[in-house]
């Protein structure tokens, strides 16, 4: 290809919108450009490499057995209705109707129309198991779309359904589906773990895993234990407390009888947690943190130690309710007693859950129930009722691993894959049945299994960003080899360039040939920005066929940045370099 | 690949719904399913079917120098109001508001999004010219969607966009795409015409040519020479109109002065040309029909032969009208001395376009602009005024050829193609420019190309539908050779078919290997459905390594549907078979 004849509009400086450093090389690059907040179009080279990204996902998919299909991304609001989610997803699912006014979504996931196809062509254990998959387009209207394909509001995206006649049978394909998906973000070039995860809004019965490429500006927090291994989010993250040495000193002094009283301290104007902490010169951990949410309607109030993030999900199955929510301005009105922001435990007259940790305290600084109050000196227990002790945190910094009690460890990652157990969730919902070995109806057992492909590209871009360009891994690189002459007017150096293009297109490479009159400056500034794996560099040497090549082998071998060869010896370093593609 | 791990739901009956052949049997051959009116899942058969065509194109888009591009489905509603399409599109563009109320539009093409891209990104004649490509879902809120993908409402399209900086460079790209698109629909194995063209709703300034795949179902109407080749839609066709015998007589009997008087006939509840001809006994072509429409808000009457349709896109370039629209009942309330359904030229008191061949009359029947009257014996020219007479009708069977005299044939097409040379239509609109050779400032010329990719696979499926199954041309058959065991569970025909299949893949070829449970009549059956280009029977001969051959090749020839092989001769026929794949 020729590079005067591609549209690779590369930019000096990345737009302000730009809020990631592979989001950055990918405007800078030429890759993509924004439409509009979170939907980006793909310009030539972007194609490329996402098309590279989709290839590897159908591959391994159909080598995993999976059937390709395309299932419509307008969907009839009435099949969502079937399965209780056109409620229930929100204002993130898209919403329109057709000219005679009937109500459509657009498909962020396909469980609907899927299992509805099930149930429609499906009826006999013979036709078990099966898994349908497809590469396309989703639609999310995200509340705040940001690091350009890493949460975006329209993007491509590979879903993947599967079939079963039992449990046993769903492990089976699930184990091939992980096989699958690390051998995806391998091709890819990813640093990933797979990380055990809570099922969120899909819902499922049986267990999940993420699998998230490691990058700092990664949105989710895994929490991993390197002695052991053990790897979960953090919403699904077990751990052990560890209690600090100075609780351990209040755990001794209250054994030897020394219990301070309960104190009120005038706290004006004093509301948060950090506020308080740095208003007594007191550390969170000694602070008790007072929640108030709606559980099916009803308020209730759930305590963690002021260090500690409440999980919601936790909450959520310990209270067995449908909806939990933090409880809003309109549902504290209606008691008025509350004093919002010096709530506390003591004669608050709610339901109370309490975290283990805040069960453990001794002593511990809380809202007094009253405006511009706090307690001092409240012992759990003795001070208010333990009725409800649960674990209801999140994992923190400093907590051990529930298997080797080493310190657990926080790290940032990209979701790019996700798979499911799901059960019959969504057959039963939807009436999806087929008949037994012995005649019995049952419903079939699902998974679901989806791996952001627009995504992959922005966590590959992530993960291999320089301060001066992407480093494409060769299996995604939108072309293997960039070929510089210095001068294209030159003649010797264009002969010697069209002869190795012509070498290299030769023995199956795809090869770009910067023929542009630009300065040699300028085209080298742009092959580290688009990042292909080699630069074979045409200059002054061209009349004894001596090339200049550099790799992002090279590169990270730290040593000189570009070796000399005679055009021969490129060829054969390209071929031991592309080989492993 | 194993038929019974693929899900192919086949069907002895189509669903009501089908109202095609192909349509019929993609639905029986379970390669497609209906989710909701004009939109379609697509089964494992049916994506392989599709994934060939999007691969021909692909290759052919590649070869002729276009860049392949993903541009976003949900469109800024604020680039279609500068274009002028956001009303103009009217209730067939799909709409729809994010959640900050924002509007967007979901593309049926993309000429907004690319001129806005160009806009902002090339202001060089040396970037130009250039072309991208993209292959994806479209809208369209078709008002009847029907054939199955024929007219869907959520389609693949394959959409590309060139920029030139002059007309000439234009024209070189033109042709290019118009190659190309010849290469694509002869790989698909499709039987079609290139014709003339009107611009239509996308509007253009220069020629615009579609490819019309040639089936009765075909919604579009050709209108072709037999003699010299020309071919054109039937709202671009030209031709000379040929006089009939009896108006020559009449033409005759007024030059001898044997001209007969305007009569008032009585003709109760007679509206229409139909009724008014079966009431009087008299054909439609002695007639005038006066049809009124609102041209940019101005009441103007149009007449036409009573035998002939009145072509709109003719009728508002005569009028140079921005909007045209057929006069409706509150229109026509406003002139309350209008009676609808007796209509005439006769008195009308509105400024009329008279066609060439009304103006040819000699004497006429009309309507008498009063309530159950109409007249006999009204002369153009003399009874009322030809102050415009233009060319406003289509052509008529019957017809002559305007560059040979022949009369001209009409025949049924399916619009699977269809360039255009754009202009500066929209670059003007959006205000793309760039800088030329000299440093003025010019707006890029542009051409647009669409391929529906969904609606090749209906159009294949149209031509190759027999009473039994398509029979898919190889290039674009979901596999190649169906291997068909009579009995899976006789262990020598179960050998010797694995055989076959390893020896086929080795060759690179497609396998699909009936392993199903079932009786050989139903496994015949569903073989025909599918439609692959060879089937290989194993059965008794097994022992003996003798195996039964089909394919299209065969029933075409009208020979014996099934040829006795032995398993080699069965693979040196499929080699020779497929090698034009």
């Amino acid at each position: 290809m020729r590079q005067s004849e591609l549209l690779v509009p590369t930019l000096r400086e990345a737009p302000a919108e730009a809020d990631a450093a592979g989001h950055r090389l990918l405007l800078r690059s030429g890759m993509i450009r924004q439409l509009a907040a979170g939907i980006y179009s793909y310009l030539p080279l972007g194609r490329r490499v996402l098309l590279n990204v989709e290839r590897i996902v159908r591959e391994e998919m159909d080598r995993a057995g999976c059937q390709e299909v395309l299932l419509p991304i307008m969907q009839p609001a009435e099949l969502w209705e079937e399965s209780g989610r056109y409620t229930q997803y929100g204002p993130e699912l898209m919403r329109l109707k057709d000219r005679h006014t009937r109500q459509f979504a657009l498909g962020p996931t396909h469980e609907e129309v899927v299992t509805a196809l099930a149930r429609d062509e499906v009826n006999s254990y013979r036709k078990l198991p099966f898994t349908l998959y497809q590469i396309g387009t989703k639609f999310r209207d995200e509340r705040r779309p940001r690091f350009g394909l890493l949460r975006g509001r329209e993007f491509i995206m590979k879903d993947a359904y599967s079939f079963a006649a039992d449990w046993d049978e769903l492990d089976r394909t699930y184990q091939a589906m992980n096989s699958a998906y690390c051998r995806i973000l391998e091709r890819c070039g990813l640093n990933y773990l797979r990380v055990e995860a809570d099922a969120g809004t899909i819902g499922g019965q049986g267990e999940t895993h993420e699998f998230m490429a490691l990058a700092d500006v990664g949105e989710d927090t895994i929490v991993t234990c390197k002695q052991c291994g053990y790897a979960a989010n953090l919403e699904k993250a077990a751990f052990q407390s560890s209690l600090s040495a100075e609780h351990m000193e209040e755990k001794e002094e209250r054994e030897a009888g020394e219990v301070s009283e309960v104190l009120r301290i005038a706290t004006p104007d004093v509301r948060t947690i950090a506020e308080l902490s740095s208003f007594l010169n007191k550390k969170p951990e000694h602070m008790i943190k007072t929640l108030l949410y709606l559980a099916d309607g009803e308020l209730v109030a759930a305590l963690v130690r002021g260090d500690h993030e409440l999980n919601e999900i936790a909450l959520k199955q310990v209270l067995g309710a449908e909806e939990l929510v933090l409880a809003d301005e309109a549902a504290l009105a209606s008691h008025s007693q509350l004093a919002v922001g010096y709530l506390g435990p003591v004669g608050l007259g709610l339901r109370i859950i309490v975290d283990v940790d805040v069960a453990a305290m001794q002593q511990a600084i809380t809202g007094a129930n009253e405006a511009g109050m706090h307690l001092s000196g409240v012992r759990p227990g003795i001070d208010f009722a333990l009725d409800r002790v649960e674990r209801i945190r999140f994992a923190a910094e400093g907590d051990r691993c529930v298997a080797c009690g080493e310190p657990l460890v926080f790290t940032k990652g990209i979701e790019v894959g996700h798979i499911f157990k799901l059960g019959t969730k969504y057959s039963d919902a939807m009436g999806a049945a087929f008949l037994d070995r012995n005649g019995r109806q049952c419903a079939p057992v699902m998974g679901c299994y989806g791996i952001g492909v627009s995504r992959l590209v922005a966590a590959i871009a992530e993960q291999h960003a320089t301060e001066t360009g992407i480093r494409w891994p060769a299996s995604v690189a939108p072309y293997d080899v960039h070929l510089i002459p210095v001068s294209w007017k030159d003649e010797q150096q264009q002969k010697l360039v069209l002869e190795l293009e012509q070498q290299l297109l030769d023995r199956g490479l795809r090869v770009l040939v910067d023929d542009r009159h630009e300065r040699p400056g300028v085209k080298f500034k742009d092959a580290e920005l688009i990042g292909l794996p080699v630069h074979i560099v045409v200059g002054r040497g061209a009349a004894e066929a001596k090339v200049e090549l550099g790799s992002h082998q090279l590169a990270l071998s730290g040593e000189t940045s570009r070796i000399q060869l005679t055009a021969q010896e490129a060829i054969t370093y390209v071929m031991e370099q592309i080989q492993h593609r």
